[in-house]
């Protein structure tokens, strides 16, 4: 579908593989009432869930833990002018169970940063949308 | 300063310095009572406000105009596993003044996007934060 202004609709399955071909992108939520964005390293879970490792004593895992998020990945060409953007909105929950914590620990994202002890939070993908302008790094 | 989580901050000349390197950034805003992220081109007026360039039909305008949002840029790289982000948090307007909407169809981004008639949106730079991780990014 092209839009009016110029963009194609990506349908989940689209959004989900070229979210795949990124390591970072960024968590949108709210913080003491104003928009707030913090770009982290993340994978996709099996159930095409966010999954984000960071430290319990991180601000992020306190303002986001039971309310819902955004997390957005993108790519764009400035020379060529195009590209294409994610955006996952859904229920941030930090990942109490033991097993599920175990799990994680092997098939979940490094962090990028020095940890002593990691949470992992998960981002459900209620909602997927994406879209793309021109066609130049879609194939990529 | 290097916070406990890996990170230096970034005073607000280096974060502004960063962030006109780089051609797209992200908008950061709540559309109807959800979290909401739109990546856009952009160019840094002489205060250091950002400034967008949009159709004045476009859900941005209506979600942004008056309200205090964030906008994002920053710069990965996977491999070092070092980059830059920088935040700023301010106040949003449409330009609706003629003349300064004529400077800024001379100075201001173009659109990536065929558009027929131009809408100009200004973000104050009120609140500018940026954080840097590794060092690999930086002096490029």
């Amino acid at each position: 579908m092209l839009h009016d202004d110029g963009f194609h609709a990506l349908d989940r399955q689209e959004c989900l593989r070229l979210l795949a071909k990124v390591p970072v992108g960024r968590v949108v939520y709210t913080r003491q009432a104003l928009p707030a964005v913090l770009p982290i390293n993340f994978s996709l879970d099996t159930d095409a869930a966010v999954v984000l490792r960071t430290s319990p004593a991180s601000d992020l895992v306190r303002a986001i833990d039971g309310v819902v998020v955004a997390f957005e990945a993108d790519e764009f060409d400035a020379t060529t002018r195009s590209g294409w953007s994610v955006v996952i909105t859904g229920r941030a929950t930090v990942v109490t169970d033991p097993a599920e914590h175990e799990r994680l620990s092997k098939v979940g994202p490094d962090s990028w940063m020095p940890q002593r002890k990691a949470v992992f939070v998960r981002i459900e993908s209620k909602m997927v949308t994406g879209r793309e302008l021109g066609a130049g790094l879609r194939a990529h």
